[in-house]
């Protein structure tokens, strides 16, 4: 006799002949049941929930009994002791599939396994007596390693501390979380069964801090915040920053304590939002560049700000959070990516980890575009060699006149028509707008430049007739929008001033990209990708257009936003990206640029624009 | 043409072929000199010191200036670059000689191979150029790799903070120490060649403190330090101080701050002693009974004071030192040995560990003499069966009227003349008496059991006439010194309750040994070893005569006195003999001798003496 039998959610199902086992029906049907003890009863890893069907079934063995407890209740079964007795169906729980059936996919849409850091288990133990006097840890250890197979797991003193009164409170029924680093570490013990694992992904950008919330059991980002970097209070860029760590007694603490009390409120808001205990929260990974790094751990900055601008330490950091005074289990691990050299960061690296592109067959630049840009070109074949240039803050906004972090009301992208010079905006939120931010800049310049208001030279050409081109108090500008269309009360206007800075930076980043190709023989790259946190996807066309990339085709420029946050949670979701990271960081080639004889040349070269139709 | 070469200290020597290089001659004539670089100049290993016939030596190679440094001046050359050239002697360093020639003994004469857990690295560094940017850490790391083959070392975040000073300060010519747990870590870095590496051992007593500072490097106990335990203050024993825990809300914390404080007096003390920082201490041992082990931790000690006994831990545990807040240096690792049960602790481990007893080929019974003493049975093919007995503080001058501990004045060993009853003794610092310990109430009970005043019965035999039998205020009692001969304005008496305390405690010890013997079908011991901080080595003529063992032949009885001290400084010596501990700890059969149906009556029918001659 056979019987229907459902798996839920995979949308296997199937007839199977009565008697055999749901572990045995879910192998037939192809649903990838976890079991470790090979169908004995005694790993506890195939449970399922029977939704449908029930009451034909036998009653709960001893082994289930001893292994689910209280969740029998919940109708949960083991698979391996459970017999097809009628039609069922049953919900597989995420945790009861076996690693390789939970993948993930990355930013450019390739699959990876699920394989966080840490782990949840739970234990129903039995209370001591004296005929099995067992120490409270040992009793945890050994339930462990007999029903999971975990082995070697250590148990710091902040846990050994608070774990009799744990146990005790949690009647003998805890779920506890393991952090697998260098060696199993048990960090945190919970009351009764518990469902979810969460992870924190940090971006420190220089400007901006982003807090991603994991959920490490389905890979999902369930919370995300944002803030301006309070250390922007002791300077808006690094070298400020910096030299206030050097200078003031205190600063370089000031400093640290001002990023720590920023993530810890995001992480808090994050938390709240999602319905989750933040001391509770099993790890964290952060990326940033090298000053960000080493200003959040509160290390020297002194030789990092000059020649030859020694790190501290570029590989990966694992810290505890308590020690870092993050909110998040103290005895969480914080995983800091590698840095590479003192201005190109572990944001880059988490960009290239992020887009997959250092995997490409043929050769490919990706550009993070910042205050401190970093360019990488790289291919299977080629390997990584990047280098880092001072691109100038206008591609975020800074020193241009309207410039403006990518906040509501910035204007985004824009248009200018060829015939009229009016000017047709997108500004973030719809709003009217305050200003402009990177991707609307970049397309401005662009579009003057095609429509003839700007020349090649960078200069404006102010014979044309035109109302929005005019003499400004000090340069010549041309205006973006009329004051009765802002949020203003004047003219969002672009100056010649303006124009120069957006000239400097795509210099410097074209700069940066030929001295690549140049040392490595490469004459034309087949794909650009354009990373950075410029709030807003950047026009690839306006990049070609203004000379920014080394190459003529739009459609071989892919714009990514914020990799470097995604990278972030990719290494939080994966022990293997993690090592990737690692690895790879170590095999970036760093170029210093000031040290090539022909930069200043090849940097004033590259200060025009490209020629219309050239 | 052969010339004379000679090894010092290790008086070898013999002709070697001119040419040949000292770490040829060196293996021609059997000193086994590390090399792991197989005499490439590459890995520093094979450093010596020619302390005669320099003159004739080539100048150092280019290999030599690189790893030697300084150190070419005090006359250091590798051995492998130097070639013999005419007659030479040199001194060879202990850190030069290959791992298995460095061999200590253990207490009971045996072997084992010097392997500490903390080593010492000097490396000379490039300092950063534009070129080799290449950050502090990594710098370090590497030269740790490519110098002596260390990898995978991690660098914690304390020492990253203060890493980049530290090279700097030093002139990048640093010595650092790694210690190698669970993984290598890096924990300390000095300035210079630093010659020794240094480590504390401890044996937290009920009653006392003993603290041995050891030289990692030559494996000698350097100093050493003694107190009564500060937690003394909150009672004299185990079951008191675990009620003040339990009771008071700061009682745990109160009685963890007093170890720690005295422990760090006594680490004071004895670095001071020896001329050591105490902050470049860079690990500890530690082993105490399991109340003391919880105390130290600042544990739970509620479960372990009642029924089933539970501990919160019993495995070793591997803490920092700065967590602790012991004054060593703060990332030192805090070994301590595992404990068996809630009354066997790892006191009685490390005594199995220092008398090596548990390998004897026939039936050894271990007794460690305390409050709580710790009985173990065992042999090569029997195993380890232990129990603990509650044997009262009689055997550590407690609840004894002239009682004391093993201090200065006291009464450490007597013996009774059989004609005119007169007693002759010894105390300790040969000094008038103040008491009697443990060592002496033992003598006493035995001697006066000898010459019939005690009878096997354990009551004074009143009708005997003798001036120094009285009867007292309460009880009958001995005179065993007249106050004028003593420190004190009284007579130093025994009194029949002090002799009833004595029973009880021997009664105990015998009878925890008798079941463990029934438990194995063991019907003759062929050893006993008596072990406990007792202050004086106990007199085993003396424990056989009033029954304390199973045993008639005082030869097969052996009294070691502190071995527990001995084996924490032995598993600071050797990471073989910390895991041979964790190992054997965790095969020890523990029984709970309350569970024994047959034990109170074993116990009345040992209360007695054994008759004469019988």
């Amino acid at each position: 006799m056979k019987y229907a039998v459902k798996f839920h959610p995979l949308h296997k199902s199937g007839r199977i002949e009565e008697g055999k086992t749901l572990l045995e029906a879910a192998r037939e049907l192809g649903v990838a049941l976890r079991s470790e003890c090979g169908g004995k009863g005694i790993c506890g890893k195939c449970q399922v929930v029977v939704e449908a069907g029930n009451k034909g079934l036998p009653p709960a063995t001893k082994a289930e009994r001893g292994i689910l407890g209280d969740k029998l209740e919940a109708k949960y079964r083991l698979a391996c002791r459970t017999p097809v007795s009628g039609p069922i169906q049953v919900l597989v729980p995420q945790e009861s599939l076996a690693e390789e059936a939970v993948i993930l996919t990355d930013g450019e849409g390739a699959p990876f396994n699920l394989e966080p850091a840490v782990e949840q288990y739970h234990l129903k133990l039995a209370a001591p007596s004296l005929s099995h006097p067992l120490a409270d840890a040992e009793r945890v250890l050994q339930s462990l390693e007999r029903i999971y197979a975990l082995k070697d797991v250590s148990i710091p003193g902040a846990v050994l501390s608070s774990l009799p009164a744990r146990l005790r409170q949690a009647g003998w029924d805890v779920t506890v979380t393991i952090w697998q680093g260098r060696h199993r570490e048990l960090i945190d013990v919970q009351p009764g069964y518990v469902a979810g694992t969460y992870g924190i992904a940090v971006d420190i950008g220089t400007t901006t801090l982003v807090v991603y919330l994991v959920n490490l059991v389905s890979g999902d980002v369930v919370a995300t915040e944002s803030m301006v970097n309070p250390q922007a209070a002791y300077g808006a860029d690094v070298i400020t920053r910096m030299a206030h760590a050097v200078k003031e007694a205190e600063g370089k603490e000031q400093l640290r304590q001002a990023v720590v009390s920023g993530l810890n409120q995001l992480i808090r808001q994050a938390c709240a939002r999602a319905g989750v205990e933040a001391k509770h929260v099993a790890e964290m990974t952060i990326v940033g560049n090298t000053v960000m790094h080493h200003l959040f751990l509160g290390l020297e900055t002194r030789f990092l700000g000059r020649a030859p601008f020694t790190p501290v330490v570029h590989g990966p950091c694992d810290l505890k959070a308590g020690d870092l005074g993050l909110v998040i289990n103290p005895l969480g691990n914080v995983h800091l990516l590698p840095n590479v050299a003192g201005f190109w960061g572990s944001d880059a690296v988490s960009d290239l980890i992020a887009t997959n592109c250092y995997r490409d067959r043929q050769a490919t630049l990706l550009i993070d575009i910042g205050t401190n840009g970093e360019v990488v070109l790289g291919s299977e074949s080629l390997g990584l060699t990047a280098c880092s240039v001072a691109a100038g803050p206008a591609f975020e906004g800074g020193h241009i006149q309207f410039g403006m972090n990518a906040s509501r009301g910035a204007i985004e992208h824009l248009r200018v028509d060829s015939a009229t010079y009016d000017v047709h905006y997108e500004t973030i939120g719809g709003i009217p707008p305050k200003g402009i931010c990177g991707s609307g800049i970049l397309d401005a310049v662009a579009e003057m430049l095609r429509v003839g208001i700007v020349l090649p030279s960078g200069r404006m050409d102010t014979s044309i007739q035109c109302q929005r081109l005019r003499q400004g108090a000090e340069w010549p500008e041309f205006v973006l929008v009329w004051a009765e269309n802002t949020a203003l009360e004047e003219d969002i206007v672009l100056t010649q001033k303006d124009i120069r800075e957006v000239q400097m930076g795509k210099a410097a980043f074209r700069v940066g990209a030929q001295i690549l190709m140049q040392q490595k023989g490469v004459k034309q790259v087949e794909k650009v990708v354009l990373a950075g946190a410029f709030g807003s996807y950047l026009n690839p066309k306006s990049a070609v257009a203004i000379g920014m990339v080394p190459l003529d085709n739009p459609e071989k420029v892919i714009s990514v936003g914020n990799a470097a946050g995604r990278g972030a949670c990719l290494v939080l979701l994966s022990k293997s990206k993690r090592a990737e990271a690692a690895n790879m960081a170590g095999r970036v080639n760093y170029l210093e640029l000031t040290l090539q004889p022909d930069f200043n040349t090849a940097f004033v070269n590259e200060i025009a624009f490209p020629k219309k139709d050239s």
